[in-house]
């Protein structure tokens, strides 16, 4: 990927200089791995016109320099922030971009207090964000190897979810056959959420059994190759009432309008509405408390947000989720999420897995 | 809990009269978790002198009122700190503190104008982590809990480590093992790391396979009950040559002498000086790229670090980690960590597993 890396950085580079900036810090560890393919989980990488640089203390620097090819590598004595803004000073550096949104006020201040007067630190926030977005042809093929991946670890274990099964053993069960099938972990918190506590979009796994007469919602992606997948399934525990099957073919229609409308130069919003008009039609409007999707990538929730009236336009290469849900406090929800790859022509689902609801 | 809740929350605005504050903006999840038993992920909790708000999304609103016993819900629309300091701003609060290494350049931004002129943000750090520091009687017995456990799962996962496995495939196991034992989640991302790769601190599991006269370093935690354990044994491959012994001998001596310190009253900077003393004498001081060890209960990196030259003074209930080690680039390397919580007089180890290298 060293190629990738260095045409990232150039990429940047060509940024700074429209900005009228000599270097970009980078502080967002899925940043620097994108431009450099330095995994460790603390440091600084400082991105000029010209080359680049890592500051990192001593349990990271034998791993960039392994991992960062074509990097200098600085090793930081003392707190990051400090040591960087006393690096940017000896290097001379005027007019340092930073991502306000990935700084503390803390750091920001520890930052200009040792960089001294005369480096100007200047808001630049989303330059890699902006990249990372548009994904190139080997990050479509891993994406599509991660979301193959979360569809096998979800089949795999579906023949366990019956009553009497814990919540927290069929999550331990779909994690642990993500690292058997070769993923490097989860993406985020596998969530499986049963009965009323299925009306909570983010439960945690806890102790509580499944029974029967139950929705149960599966919401899980894993980690392949640094790429993330994020997918739900929605299982009911018996033959679901008309109620049930109402809420589950609507949330259906809106998650199929949602997919339908996915195309390189729609609107993000357009997209969250697409789905959103189902559920409004279907009376269920007020019940979908979250938007209808997000980017997904290096991070399984980056740009572009899928939400109410965002304006930024889908462009090809953009991978999102799909997601739309039904939550009625007190007695359940579901929801069926799929990851999608943006296409000049269209869109690609990522997730095979089928989308009808599995009673049990 | 909930008693515990309230009276944590009366030591907060505690401080807060001492500071001249009338509220405290909480950001960080471990911190409002620790104040009023909410477990989501999104959201800032308010602490007045005399009650308490927490502001979140759709998402977790349901949740909040399950788990945050006696504080008001409010539903945020639109970004949460817009939301967060419009709700400031109609409250009428004039200094409210904030942890200005928790909030980011930009969200201070936004916080601020939402808020408005009236409404002054003031610098408070560290508040809720310096309570969270000294740990209660019941918050003790849970971190015994979770220390105890992380030793079985080791212990459970010790017949597989032999050649031929792969570093991910021990890390899946153990993690997988972790759940079945009733942990929510590891503590971490589980370090499995082999031969040359063992001089790397912070490794992750590879496919790398295992191979004979190799030293493996596995660091691994659990989260049970939402407290953290942390703890790293070496083994090596075959009968150990003496090269290794030595350093396994003076690892442990340090970590013998580490442990020893630990007692209230003696500063942070003096326990970290009593493990590196010894590698020093052993003339392997270079090769200990890393602080002593950390604070560890919610998070698994918390207050006081224990590092070279901390002034800051251990305190009964305090619980540390004592993870010296020794890093030869090109080698291998090796750790030996516990968990010990500091008494009034000595010092209790929480992780029992015993400390030879184990030789397989």
């Amino acid at each position: 990927m060293s190629a990738n890396h260095s045409q990232r950085r150039r990429q940047v580079a060509s940024a700074l200089r429209q900005r009228g900036l000599d270097s970009l810090i980078v502080t967002h560890p899925a940043n620097w791995f994108y431009l450099t393919g330095f995994t460790g989980e603390s440091g600084a990488l400082v991105v000029e016109l010209d080359r680049a640089t890592l500051v990192t203390d001593g349990r990271f620097t034998v791993q960039a320099k392994e991992e960062a090819r074509g990097i200098r590598v600085v090793l930081q004595k003392g707190g990051l922030y400090p040591a960087l803004g006393e690096w940017l000073r000896q290097r001379g550096l005027r007019r340092v971009g930073f991502d306000p949104f990935q700084l503390s006020l803390g750091q920001w201040h520890a930052l200009r207090k040792a960089a001294g007067a005369k480096c100007r630190t200047i808001e630049a926030g989303g330059i890699p964000e902006g990249l990372r977005t548009r994904k190139d042809a080997q990050e479509l093929a891993q994406m599509r190897k991660a979301a193959a991946l979360v569809g096998e670890v979800f089949e795999s274990v579906l023949g366990l979810v019956c009553p009497g099964v814990r919540e927290s053993e069929l999550a331990a069960e779909l994690e642990y056959q993500m690292r058997r099938h070769g993923a490097s972990g989860p993406s985020f918190e596998t969530i499986v959420a049963s009965g009323k506590r299925s009306a909570l979009p983010h439960a945690r796994p806890t102790a509580k059994k499944l029974r029967k007469n139950e929705l149960v919602v599966l919401d899980l992606g894993v980690i392949l190759g640094h790429y993330c997948s994020d997918m739900t399934r929605t299982v009911y525990l018996g033959r679901a009432p008309r109620r049930i099957r109402e809420w589950y073919e609507a949330v259906r229609e809106a998650q199929a309008a949602g997919v339908a409308a996915v195309e390189a130069g729609i609107t993000c919003g357009e997209v969250d509405s697409a789905a959103r008009k189902v559920l409004k039609t279907a009376g269920l409007e007020e019940h979908c408390v979250h938007s209808t999707g997000h980017g997904l990538g290096l991070e399984v929730h980056e740009e572009p947000r899928v939400a109410r009236g965002q304006q930024v336009r889908l462009q090809a290469g953009n991978v999102i989720t799909i997601e739309p849900g039904v939550y009625v406090e007190g007695v359940g929800g579901l929801r069926i999420e799929d990851d999608v790859a943006v296409r000049a022509t269209g869109n690609e689902v990522l997730t095979r897995v089928k989308r009808d609801l599995i009673e049990i």
